[in-house]
């Protein structure tokens, strides 16, 4: 069975302003190594056996970039689809699925998530084959490393079995329920990856969300060949759902594959802070800076010189037009900045 | 009596860093208003009957600024001497002493401070002109505003007087003699302004500091004509030591007059951030800023956005080439930063 990767490019990472914009989202930008994570989702599968040329599904405007991006790794999409507007990923799932063969298994990866343990990430793929060839709707479930509260999880009916089925996808729990969830040893973090035949996925988006299903099949209806595939007015009559909402919190066919392989879907600057490498004060310093009596921070610069003197657990990201400075326990309302930012194009 | 202001403009100013840095240092730089700290100097003497054009000492690199900013505001110096070192405040006096006529009253000004009370400063001033035609030898004083421990303070023998005989000069308090000396009454803030004879601070320094004169005197023995005076290199046998420790604290004619006139030596962002205005929550924001539940901090930015989140007694100073983050009590090592920046001169 052919693995067709499938890289989600659609979001703009606006927890990671000001690095991350609109024009250029965290998914086209380097956050760890020194490739771009688009670059390294790619690269993560790219030389697995059976795998082909990816299927990316992207922003209007961001085509062009992500070509290019793949093309300095060696890689070649077989298809870009670059959708007039963002529809959420059951619309994003289909779009890839309808381009591609309907025996091969589409290995649906977010475009701006991290994985360290790349071997371990490819074991668990592997896995996989097996049930998506008798149909089944793989998801793929963190190992949750701590009781976080800003994911869903999926509770398992099996916790011994590499392959296991889904009783549930629940929502995001408070605290002492994420504490419950990971002492359990039942739940997994809801990663967002998936795999499945494009048969199979295409069949239940049909049965499931229908209107998805109209309104994605007949923005494409003039075909999903060439380089690059723009779908028509239609797309703009589909709702804006997530798979998992549209799809896997529905389906009877759903099983989920543990993953403990250094997963992040780098949601914040705190948790950027949280994986990347510290100095002994437990500094991130990525770029031209000078510490003095700071601690437990983070710091980025392009290259200009930051000083930070006398702060603890801060973060500070300069980006050449803007400079942000927060509390590492503050980094949600980086939000707030983007919004308020919205009539300001070049800055947000 | 005419007055000559003599502009001391010297420093480099690395508490400020970094907006004050040894190419452009604070006084050639706007830290409140629109003018730059030197302009708002003359223009603070500019209008005062009786004064002329004002005598500059500076650095070796500042004569053309300098001229240039002053011009901007119609001032043309009488002489610039730029000194080829830095040797202190009593060379610096001495120099401006050697260019100016015998009977002048000398105003000796730091071209780095602020008055927001013009109108109080000049009366202050003209307060000088009986006991300088006396032959004495005039420092300013400052009313203190509080404890301060980086003054050095002046303890004045007749506090009811307007023109006080100066008792002793004592050295920088720790925080319980500062508040016993707020509390006296009897001390006032060294703020290093002074007026005198231009002949009688001349024979001063002669008398009490003979090395100062001898060296000093030797650089300009080519005459202190033109607009624009370098000292020879007799000026680098010159010891450095500053006016007051070599002639105020051991002349018999030394008188102080008090000061209340909202000055300030803008020694540190901190400082700044004190004098500055502030909005509701207590912050300064000079520039192009977005604050989120920030309080009591100074934000300054030329240009580009800062964004400030979550943090409370803060400085953030974004200069275009290098940005300071710092907790607003510990800007004093700033210090530390511009030494550690010693082998990059494009950053000090």
């Amino acid at each position: 069975m052919l693995i067709v990767p499938v890289l989600l490019s659609g979001g703009i990472g606006s927890r990671l302003w000001p690095l991350s914009r609109a024009a250029t989202p965290k998914q086209l930008r380097s956050v760890l190594g020194r490739h771009t994570m688009v670059q390294a989702t790619a690269l993560r599968v790219a030389e697995m056996d059976g795998v082909t040329d990816p299927i990316v599904v992207c922003g209007a405007s961001h085509g062009d970039p992500i070509r290019t991006q793949l093309g300095e790794i060696g890689v070649t999409p077989a298809t870009v689809i670059c959708e007039p507007v963002g529809r959420n990923t059951a619309a994003a799932v289909l779009l890839a699925a309808l381009a591609a063969p309907d025996d091969a298994m589409l290995l649906v990866l977010p475009a701006d998530h991290v994985v360290t343990d790349v071997a371990g990430f490819r074991d668990a793929v592997a896995l996989a084959a097996n049930p998506v060839s008798a149909g089944a709707l793989v998801t793929f479930g963190v190992v949750p490393t701590g009781p976080e509260t800003g994911f869903g999880y999926i509770r398992a009916s099996d916790v011994e079995a590499v392959v296991r089925p889904v009783e549930a996808f629940v929502e995001k729990p408070d605290l002492a329920t994420a504490e419950s969830y990971v002492a359990s040893g039942r739940y997994l973090w809801n990663s967002g990856m998936f795999a499945f035949r494009a048969d199979a996925v295409r069949a239940e988006i049909e049965r499931l969300a229908p209107e998805v299903y109209a309104a994605v099949s007949a923005s494409v209806e003039g075909g999903l060949d060439g380089e690059e595939v723009r779908p028509g007015p239609a797309f703009l009559e589909c709702p804006s759902i997530s798979f998992d909402h549209a799809v896997m919190e529905h389906t009877d066919r759903a099983v989920v594959i543990p993953l403990d392989v250094g997963w992040s879907d780098v949601g914040s600057w705190a948790t950027l802070w949280e994986i990347d490498d510290k100095d002994g004060d437990g500094n991130v310093v990525r770029g031209d800076a000078v510490l003095i009596g700071s601690t437990n921070s983070y710091v980025r610069t392009d290259g200009r010189l930051v000083a930070l003197i006398g702060l603890d657990d801060v973060v500070v990201v300069d980006t050449g037009d803007a400079v942000l400075v927060a509390a590492r326990d503050r980094v949600q309302d980086v939000k707030a900045v983007v919004e308020r930012l919205a009539g300001r194009p070049e800055l947000d």
